[in-house]
C-alpha cells in the first residue's frame, strides 16, 4: 500500500497499456487484461490511476513527450517540419491508428474523451497554438486570417484520410507535402 | 427463393441497418441482428447482399443517392454550397458519426474497405472531381495546383475534427465557414 512506481516500471507499464490498444482497441482493453500483461494488481492499478481512461490517456501522453512549443527555427514551416522530424514513419502510423481507433471511441465514453482533451488534445492545441502565434508575431501570417482557427482540423484530415482515400499509411514525406500543399497555402504562408 | 424484395421493403432494411450500425457500431452489427430487427431470414439476407460489409455499405449507399456531378451553379463556390444544403443537419452528424465509426472498422477489416471503395469512397471521389474539373475548365484553379489532390483529406478532417478539438456536433454552417475559410484559400479560389 501506497508503494510507488519507479518510473522505469511505470514506463513498462504504459508501454504495455498501448500494445494491449492496438491489439484489441479501446473497448476490448480491460483493467483485467493490463494487470495480467504487466504482473500487477488491478488494485494498484486503480489506486495509480482511477480509471481504464485515465489511465490509457496518461499512458498515450506518456509517449509524447515532445513540446512544440520548444520549437523555434524562424518560420511556421521550418518549425513544422523540425516537428515532423521527431517522430519516424513507424510511429506516425501509430499515431495515425490512434486518430483512427480513438474517433469512435471518445464518441462512446464521456470519461475517455475528457481525459483526453485534458492530457493530450489541450496541451498539443498549446503547443500549436505558440509555434502559430509566432508566426503572426513574425509578420509571416495575420492574426485575423479565418484558417487559423482550422490548422488542427486540417491535420487531422491528413491523418484521418490517408487510409480511407489513398489506401495507404502515413509518412513523414506525405505530411510533409499536404503541409506545403495545403495548410500554409491555407494560411496564405 | 428467387423473391426479390420490393422497393420500399428495401428501403425499410436499409434503414434498420443504419439504425443498427449507429446504436452498437460496426463490430457489434450481426446478421442474426439485422435478421432479427428486420423479420427476415439470414438465408434472403445473405442471397440478396453476400456478406455482412456488402449489406452495410449498400446500406450507406442508398442513402446517399446524391449525385455531386449533377450540380453546375457555375462557380467552385456556388457547386459546394449547393451540394451542402442538399443535406440537413441532422444527416450531417449522421455523416459525421459514420466517418468516426469507419476509421477503425476498416482498418481490421478488408472486405468492408473494399466494398466501402467501390460503393461509396470512388463515386463520390469522382463527383468531387468533377466540380473540380469544371473549375479548373472555367479558369478558376490551375490543374497543377498542388492542394487538388487533397481537396477529400481537407473535408474529411473538418468532420472528423469537429467533435475531437471542438467538442460540437457538425452542422451546415461550420462546414460553409470551413470551406471558405480553407478548402478555397488553400486551392487559390
Amino acid at each position: 500500500m501506497g508503494t510507488r512506481l519507479t518510473p522505469e516500471r511505470e514506463s513498462e507499464l504504459f508501454a504495455a497499456v498501448l500494445d494491449l490498444l492496438r491489439e484489441v482497441g479501446y473497448d476490448a482493453l480491460t483493467m483485467d487484461a493490463v494487470a495480467q500483461r504487466t504482473h500487477s494488481s488491478k488494485a494498484t492499478l486503480y489506486r495509480q490511476w482511477g480509471s481504464k481512461p485515465k489511465l490509457v490517456v496518461t499512458a498515450l501522453r506518456h509517449n509524447k513527450p515532445v513540446s512544440l512549443a520548444e520549437i523555434d527555427t524562424g518560420s511556421l514551416r521550418g518549425d513544422f517540419h523540425a516537428a515532423l522530424s521527431r517522430s519516424d514513419d513507424c510511429q506516425m502510423e501509430k499515431d495515425s491508428a490512434l486518430i483512427r481507433g480513438l474517433g469512435h471511441a471518445i464518441h462512446e465514453n464521456p470519461d475517455l474523451h475528457q481525459a483526453l482533451r485534458e492530457l493530450l488534445i489541450e496541451p498539443e492545441m498549446t503547443g500549436l497554438e505558440t509555434l502559430l502565434d509566432r508566426a503572426v508575431g513574425r509578420g509571416e501570417l495575420r492574426a485575423d486570417n479565418p484558417a487559423l482557427k482550422y490548422v488542427p482540423h486540417m491535420l487531422i484530415g491528413a491523418f484521418a484520410a490517408r487510409q480511407l482515400v489513398d489506401d495507404r499509411a502515413v509518412d513523414q514525406a506525405y505530411i510533409r507535402d499536404y503541409f506545403d500543399a495545403v495548410v500554409l497555402p491555407a494560411l496564405g504562408v
